[in-house]
């Protein structure tokens, strides 16, 4: 068995993320069944044999699953463990894939009994959202953040490092308070600013920009193309993080801007090259194209 | 003949966009020659093919040209028109992909006597550059934005349209002012959040950032990945319009973090609604994937 003991996971929501762990473990043979709340999301998700059951009432899939995994909305998440810990069966794992992980952690510490929680946030996406965009191997190497919670025992760690591999990616366990601190700089910051570029151009540019954006733009904005409610949710989950790390984001601009007003080319160069480095650090300097 | 009475074009500056100029016109027939500092960018330009022979001495070249292009970095282009006019036969067609216009338009204003200048913006990039990165189809689809100047004539105007259309691109003309009004919020201020978005991230953030950096990062920074030199040659001629962005910029990401500290989250998913729309509006809704 690929999972340890567990032959029956149960992934509540159908999204991008929850839809794409749901085909790959379909593949890998183990039985999965869903909850959403919708019925076009349940009938595409069995159409894509990305379950082979499944119901729009959580209560009548909670209790036949060895391994849940809570793949809602981030609030809605937080929202539904006491009542799928209440309503599943003792022992069973439970884990998330939710981008922010302070709140829910906190939750599942307090919120659980009967369940041992692990929680958990691949770190992978798309533009494009919805069960329609599930794929297998959207996680293929990607890093899949794990944390540990009150109830988190030997096995439920291992199960979960199981599913993390399973998909294609790699654990890495990390504190929750610094998990977001992370993330609010590497990814919600960066929807912030998605938004901002947006949002500046269409008040105080003039129309012709619009003709003049190119794929540098389109880039620099694509982490606001996703839904506006997956947008709020997220964000809100990590509002604490993310001032804090739009305070030094913004900090950091007037100094780059000053340095522009003063014409002083040479420190503005230097400051290019740091942030220029910074990233071929992270990402090679020949990983990408256009 | 594909551009009027041109026969022979002098490229100088011998980068992606110049390269990738020279490789277009080639392919179509005309005879091009190249003009560049390093003898190393020369020899790659002649074994790519990208021109037909070329010198490291302005001198050499640009009095057998009938076009000249000037594809150097911006303020090196500006300081080269009046030499490059001087040297010019009388009547030749000057042109530059300068991704200012401002600037060069007012020097080809005033230092141009011999030749006719049109002042150009190919608006098309990579983030990998230099000739070996150079793609006769680099511009294919893209807007191609000329300026008129004071020596503009009908046929300088009509050549560089041709110019533009045998690259597969599309002439749009424009104020020089508006232009850099326009590229300052769609190109030039997202350079800046890129560079911000990377500094502040590694001033500030945990080290565990790096390890949870995913595609969406890597896109939000991919404009700061190109020589620091030429960003810092690129900012410091459009300055004015991108202070004046950069500030609009600001006053929004405040905005929206202030919506996000009172957890309004109402609010919040409505102006990510207005971004992800505007966004829409320009790309399409579904034309990108990760």
């Amino acid at each position: 068995m690929a999972l340890g003991n567990i032959s029956s996971a149960l992934i509540v929501g159908l999204g991008l993320i929850g839809g794409s762990i749901a085909l790959r473990l379909q593949e890998c043979g183990l039985k999965v069944r869903g909850v959403t709340r919708s019925k076009g999301t349940l009938d595409a998700a069995l159409e894509r044999d990305a379950i082979s059951g499944g119901s729009l009432v959580l209560d009548d899939e909670v209790g036949k699953a060895d391994l849940i995994i809570l793949a809602a909305p981030t609030r809605a998440s937080i929202a539904l463990i006491t009542e799928v810990d209440h309503l599943a069966r003792r022992g069973v794992i439970l884990t998330d894939v939710c981008s922010s992980k302070r709140l829910i952690v906190g939750e599942m510490n307090t919120g659980v009994n009967r369940t041992r929680a692990v929680g958990g946030h691949p770190m992978a996406g798309r533009e494009n959202g919805g069960i329609q965009n599930a794929d297998a191997g959207l996680f293929e190497d990607a890093v899949w953040a794990l944390s540990n919670t009150s109830t988190t025992d030997k096995e439920a760690a291992n199960v979960c490092e199981k599913l993390v591999a399973l998909c294609g990616a790699r654990s890495l366990w990390v504190d929750p308070v610094e998990h977001d601190e992370a993330v609010a700089f590497v990814s919600h910051l960066p929807l912030l600013t998605s938004a901002a570029l947006l949002l500046a151009a269409k008040e105080h540019a003039p129309r012709l920009a619009w003709s003049l954006a190119s794929s540098g733009f389109r880039d620099s904005t694509r982490l606001a193309s996703g839904p506006p409610e997956m947008g709020a949710d997220l964000l809100i989950t990590n509002a604490e993080g993310i001032r804090r790390a739009s305070r030094e984001f913004s900090e950091t601009l007037e100094k780059i801007a000053s340095m522009l007003e003063a014409g002083d080319v040479a420190r503005l160069e230097g400051i290019l090259r740091i942030a220029t480095e910074q990233r071929a650090a992270i990402y090679g300097r020949r990983d990408c194209t256009v």
